[in-house]
């Protein structure tokens, strides 16, 4: 079985520690599928088949490969996603009911890819921040709603242990992107018309830290509610 | 920077799966430095230099070699601690202070080495359990505890950031063992007359899984007060 990457942590996003400590090409290195923000959460990132593309504070895809992107977190790893079931008028909100009675992945990380036609996309973008960065909760308040009907695309995402909320989003944690690349985003809901579920379960995660990073060393997250702030902005 | 490799998770043990998941040919593959324990919480386990330590339920300490010695968790880690300062009546609860007067440590994971002549050491140790095992707060019920005075040792240990409580233990986790390897055990308390504190800071978790455990893959740990059972029995 295959690893999960992770580098930084859902919840240094919290407290707005979002500088970039990562180049997209080194995230890269770890991963060809994926999700992730920017420096400044500089819009939603989905990675598939190798290419990196953005989803900025407008809606508007852009394939990111300057070494001078930076992520402050991102979530990749290698694709050998495996085919759990074709699936007709699936909601968002049955994705956890029906990938689990398949299968017994709630104790472990796993990759989540769905395919085909979407009824309904219901997708979120945020703006880029400048310094000094505002919360997760203040971004989140400002970020844009794209609504789509009847459309093709592709989901890329992934499943958490709950007990791992915090470093990660507890649960599914799923970004979208047009068939035509040209619209997607964090997902806030969805209804796949006629598609594919596929997954890939971790043996390992790989949580790597920005250690050279004296804000993120040297901050007290104990003043910051982690747990409140991911079901807010996250889920 | 290096990489702390745990198998298993802290929470695995509470609910009481202590199936033996990972021999320790395979566990010292990750490591020469660590700790753990044996299938059905058989013994404190300290790994140092290469070689695994096992304290029973009696005190007793053996080393353990055996294909057949499995451990349903662990964290071992390739030694290469820094020292951070000479210490002369240090207690354990001051550990963490003196330690984050020095490094900013708190976000990551990091190893600690504590080496010296200690004026008082309370380690305890618990017998191994037979199926269908008890939870962890019940095996800690039934723990042994052992009381040192003047004694030469090593202490090993892991800090872990307090928002992986649950994978882990959130702050620190120590075991000792003495310096004629004939006692050890878990950390209750201590006091260090005169010796070093060394550390080693690491850039990535390695998090592995037993995803061929059946019973962990299948089990509900949404009934489990994890924290609560951390506190009670690791801390």
């Amino acid at each position: 079985m295959s690893e999960l990457f992770q580098h930084g942590t859902l919840a240094l996003l919290v407290p707005g520690l979002l500088e970039g400590t990562m180049s997209i090409q080194d995230v890269l290195k770890h991963g060809d599928t994926g999700i992730g923000t920017g420096q400044g959460l500089d819009g939603e990132l989905i990675v598939l088949d190798g290419t990196a593309y953005q989803v900025n504070g407008e809606g508007k895809v852009t394939v990111v490969n300057d070494t001078d992107f930076k992520l402050p977190f991102c979530d990749v790893h290698f694709a050998n996603f495996k085919l759990l079931k074709a699936a007709k008028n699936l909601k968002m909100t049955d994705v956890e009911k029906t990938v689990f009675e398949d299968v017994d992945y709630r104790n472990v990380f796993f990759g989540v890819k769905i395919t085909g036609n979407f009824s309904k996309v219901k997708a979120r973008s945020v703006n880029k921040q400048d310094k000094p960065y505002p919360s997760l909760t203040q971004t989140a308040d400002q970020q844009s709603v794209f609504n789509h009907e009847d459309i093709n695309g592709t989901i890329i995402g992934y499943y958490s242990p709950h007990i791992f909320n915090g470093p990660a989003v507890g649960g599914f944690h799923l970004h979208f992107i047009s068939e035509d690349k040209t619209v997607g985003g964090h997902l806030l809901d969805f209804e796949l018309a006629d598609g594919e579920i596929s997954l890939q379960p971790f043996e390992t995660l790989n949580q790597h830290f920005p250690v050279d990073n004296q804000e993120f060393m040297s901050h007290d997250f104990e003043k910051d509610d982690i747990a409140s702030a991911i079901d807010y902005a996250e889920k």
